[in-house]
């Protein structure tokens, strides 16, 4: 008699075994990805798989329920106290092989099971445990063959999952001798890496969380995940406590240097912060923070930095050194962080000293160095950190464009918040604007507005409704190319009106009035000439007159209209479906060097492959620069915009208040 | 022409250099030990040569001084800073061969060197550094490659060290901002095991320093020494705090069993004094306890788990299971001492539930594994760790000889201090006794003796001091080979005085009276029948009949006269010029593993291999330890002592208060 074939799908491993050989050894022997945490005992009810029932000829193999033995006691068992298994499943450490059958393995019961993002989104996670679960029974303790604890759990760890040589951190050590006789020895560790020990419980445990986390400036988000399946388990986020030292990065810096001990002062700030998301968010799913076996960090430079514990103050000056540039890991416990007995925390390399681990997440997440079109990536902010490239070479750069964008050193701005004017549009023939307010779906020329409106009241306009309200005013005519807000336009509307020696447009009478004053398209024309300029200087750099796609990353990214930040001139020409916006990619880069290990070494070997280029030393920053204050400016074409819109756009001189204000502005957070 | 010739001494290398190649240079081509820590900058000395002068036929060379290049201006400001060479040195890194010579490494110039053990040594201790200093000239940041300053560290260890993918901890990395802009971009980094850096200093930092901790249940001992030279610059001793929480181990682990959080508190005590041994200890020859680059760490396996923190509970019962028993390293920070910011804490592995890091530190010093002969190694205490074997193969167990060796439960015992009496001689033939003192050298019937004692007084007797006054009453016939004090005697000497149903014999009189009383005779025939049992199990064990070397370790073994010990048969028959005493073994141990890399994974091997023997269930213990009653034994032959002596021992019945005594006794430390 011959030993049954197995086929297993959707891999296409096949192999014969000896009758008797269960379906989840058969599927270790081939390298076929299915899951399990007990080791084949049953009851863990990670294994399931499908038993083809019917002919595949191509395979040669007709296959039935009854080709596996038959449901057996410890199945009995795993259904009595989980519930029934979907209809056609069977635990594969339990079905063992009679005839020649083909398994499908489900997956929810892989391994690598890909999660499902969202959003449209460029790249799946694939799951990579870097933490793994085992179940393990250990020998008891024998006077004649004296051998401690550990070493009792290192070999039924080799002989049961073929792990060797696994090392453990005290934390874990303290914990082992009380759950190896609190589970009658046995006992599930968790193992990072293949090597050591993160993570102890007595008996069975069959759920590993992890944590990433991105710290903002001005806050922090943590995302709670389970490590097997990536589902995210809760989302929290808080205001970054360290805003009590100063509200943007650089004034944190600013304080750190003045007062001795300050970064000392703003690390336990933020490690503080953390350490209560990390309870908060567990608490939601009813676990504790010490149940979280791994954490990602993404930040900025100077965040990463005072995370880290190091001292940031040459981040605030030339030559910008950061102390350190590679990704980092080290334990939770070493940064106060109330982790799992073992964990790690792993922090996303930085780039450059201005273009941080933040970007290294929004790297990773948009992948623009696995394409072959040359794609954008912007993540907008104090900063706009710029990334340019495709799969041979990618660019970095970052780029102070100023608070305007998030509503600073606007007239009427403010942060985007409810109440706040998010979308503008302007009728070119009336010159009457109508808006969006954050918080409700209507226009403000709808019926129903100002009912909607009540509870948040409309308090002031964020940087997309600004950048919506400057575009639409060009494409009014009320501004000029130069940005200048026209005076004359004032004969055709009263919303026109002398400021001073300028003018300005009126969005919204009443209390507050809202509007746009010539002192405020400057301070955008600003940002956006240093975007465009940094932009542009990549784009010389890689030797490329355009892009063949554009992401928008962060908060500011995914509220921008891609085509007003085009008319403006944010962002160069592109075909407008090919310029998206990703939503918080820097946080999605940390949960996928949560869940994938691979991930990790691809983004540090991308990290240092990627040419830095500094801005502030380059002699054609300040040309492009000027060329970007025009809008959309001076000369650069625009070919898919214009033609999308159905205008040609006039040119500007270019020759606005460009270089002056932008040493004030240089690097706030 | 042709390339010179160096031959170095005493290595024996050779090879052909182009013209102008340093000394230092050629050595490291060549493979020979030759040190440098400023890496050929002339400015640390360690590279110090002489250069062969006359003609060396079998070597086909004629060497002279200046078949090197001159005297130069690096030397110059070398010997202005640090005052002369020797006679007829150089600066390896300095002079460069011009023609054929003979360069000799002289002894302080290798990295490799010898450390000169100041006792008769088995071994010599060698140098393997597990760190090393290099100091490095670091490039400066530069915006147009924005590399951190970590990265720009690895690469010049790469470049000027051959120092591949160099780690740090945070600690070292908040320190290096500083130290490399305090040191003109040029430091000196402690490098452990060429991977991680433990220490940073700005410019050029020449010596590096370790600690060797050796933690007694009493006391605790610590030797600071030199990484490079291996020698000892200082050593110091407390008492082990936790004797406030119990006297011996065992009560110890009562008082944690007793009192919830109890191993917090054993665990803070001794960590705490072993921070304050590091702080007065590095004091002492003006450095600071962050200077230390590493720590080696002996100790029971109980204090080994209260050390690191582990619950030590389990080791107060069978089975006696450890909770781990390998070598153990973490960082000292970890262990909250106030080392150099990322030193490590290695602590030396565990044989079994009773024998601890410390009997490993006494085999790693004695090194019975490395000869051909049987030797016996024996750690006397309140128990007793004995090792028995050779090269082919070692054993070891512990046996509990309780607490009458160190003056414990013995009339007037009291521990080896000044005033305790360490020597008794008894005449034969009048029965009169004279002793020694601590703290003098005189004898009781000397001139003076009572001058000489009149600081410390005559307090009481020490174990030493025990075993002599019974082994010379065997020998003057006071006691029988069965241990009873004899009657009889009385009409021969007014010292033997009754005392209730049973004598006593009268060493001092006077305040206080010192005398053997049966009840003393009774616990030391427990307890060495206890050591003697364990040693005869494992010489069953191996299967031999006698052994070839006896070494004594321990403080206890140090005082002890073996000739002495052998009478009292606390150890078995050996030619008396192979029976040693061994001092601190273990602290001797744990120095080796401070200075040499090689001799951790030599001991953590060793230790796999010993085969460990439970005395508590090998079922001929009890006859053995019935049969060691006797003095100096019921049975077995002392060949060799009896031709020494010129004696032929009677034999007792070994019938006396045996097995009764046993269990009371188990496992006090």
């Amino acid at each position: 008699m011959t030993n049954p074939l197995v086929f297993f799908a959707p891999s296409g491993k096949r192999g014969r075994f000896p009758e008797g050989t269960s379906v989840l050894e058969a599927a270790r022997k081939l390298g076929v990805d299915l899951d399990s945490v007990c080791g084949g005992r049953g009851i863990c009810g990670r294994c399931q798989v499908e038993v083809g029932d019917g002919k595949f000829p191509k395979l040669g193999i007709v296959s039935a329920p009854d080709h596996v033995t038959e449901w057996n006691a410890v199945e009995e068992r795993y259904v009595s106290k989980r519930g029934p298994l979907a209809e056609g499943r069977r635990l594969g450490c339990q079905a063992k092989l009679c005839s020649d059958v083909v398994i499908d393995v489900p997956p929810d019961s892989q391994v690598h099971r890909q999660v499902v993002r969202k959003s449209a989104a460029i790249r799946d996670i694939a799951i990579e445990p870097v933490v793994a679960l085992h179940y393990v029974e250990v020998r008891e303790p024998d006077m004649h063959e004296p051998s401690s604890d550990f070493r009792r759990l290192q070999e039924a760890l080799e002989q049961q999952w073929g792990l060797k040589d696994i090392t453990a951190p005290l934390e874990s050590l303290r914990l082992l001798q009380w759950s190896l006789r609190q589970g009658l020895w046995s006992v599930t560790v968790a193992i990072r890496h293949k090597r050591e020990i993160v993570g102890i419980w007595p008996g069975l445990h069959e759920q590993g969380v992890g944590l990433a986390v991105d710290i903002g400036s001005t806050t922090i988000a943590a995302h709670l995940c389970d490590l097997a399946s990536g589902e995210v388990l809760a989302s929290s986020g808080v205001m970054n406590p360290q805003i009590r030292f100063g509200e943007d990065v650089m004034s944190r810096v600013s304080y750190v240097m003045m007062n001795p001990g300050g970064d000392v002062e703003l690390t336990t700030a933020v490690r503080e912060a953390i350490a209560e998301l990390a309870v908060s968010v567990t608490k939601e799913v009813g676990l504790n923070s010490n149940d979280i076996l791994e954490m990602t960090v993404v930040a900025n430079p100077i965040m990463h930095h005072l995370f880290l514990g190091l001292d940031p103050t040459e981040l605030g000056g030339a030559p910008f050194a950061l102390t350190i540039d590679g990704a980092y890991q080290t334990r939770a416990a070493h940064l106060n962080l109330p982790l799992s007995s073992g964990a790690y925390v792993y922090v996303l390399p930085c780039i450059a000293g201005h273009v941080g681990a933040d970007t290294a997440g929004v790297v990773l997440s948009e992948g623009p160095y696995l394409r072959p079109e040359v794609s954008l990536v912007v993540d907008v902010g104090t900063n706009a950190e710029i990334v340019l490239g495709n799969r041979e070479r990618l660019l970095a750069c970052s780029s102070p464009t100023g608070p305007a964008f998030e509503g600073g050193q606007i007239s009427s701005g403010q942060r985007a918040a409810p109440g706040a004017i998010e979308r503008v549009r302007i009728d070119p023939v009336t010159l009457e604007p109508r808006y969006k307010v954050i918080g409700s779906d209507l226009w403000s020329d709808e019926p129903g507005f100002d009912k909607a409106v009540i509870r948040t009241g409309v308090t002031g306009i964020c940087g997309s409704g600004v950048i919506e309200a400057i575009a639409e005013m060009l494409l009014a005519g009320l501004i000029t190319p130069d940005g200048v807000v026209d005076g004359a336009m004032a004969t055709r509307s009263p919303r026109i009106e002398e400021d001073g020696r300028t003018f300005k447009y009126l969005i919204r009478e009443g209390e507050p009035r809202i509007a746009i004053t010539q002192n405020d398209v400057r301070a955008i024309q600003l940002g956006k000439a240093a975007l465009y300029a940094g932009v542009r200087l990549l784009m010389d750099r890689y030797g490329v007159a355009a892009v063949d796609r554009i992401t928008l990353a962060g908060a500011f990214g995914s509220h921008i209209d891609v085509k007003h930040a085009m008319i403006l001139g944010l962002v160069p020409d592109c075909e407008l479906d090919k310029v998206g916006s990703a939503g918080n990619a820097a946080g999605t880069g940390a949960r996928i060097a949560l869940l994938n290990a691979s991930a990790r070494t691809e983004i540090e070997d991308v990290v240092r492959r990627i040419e830095k280029v500094e801005t502030a030393i380059e002699p054609s920053f300040q040309a492009h620069f000027v060329g970007a204050m025009a809008i959309p400016h001076k000369s650069d074409p625009f070919p898919h915009l214009e033609a999308a819109l159905g205008v040609t756009f006039k040119r500007g001189s270019g020759d606005g208040e460009g270089g002056g204000g932008r040493e004030r502005r240089r690097r706030r957070g």
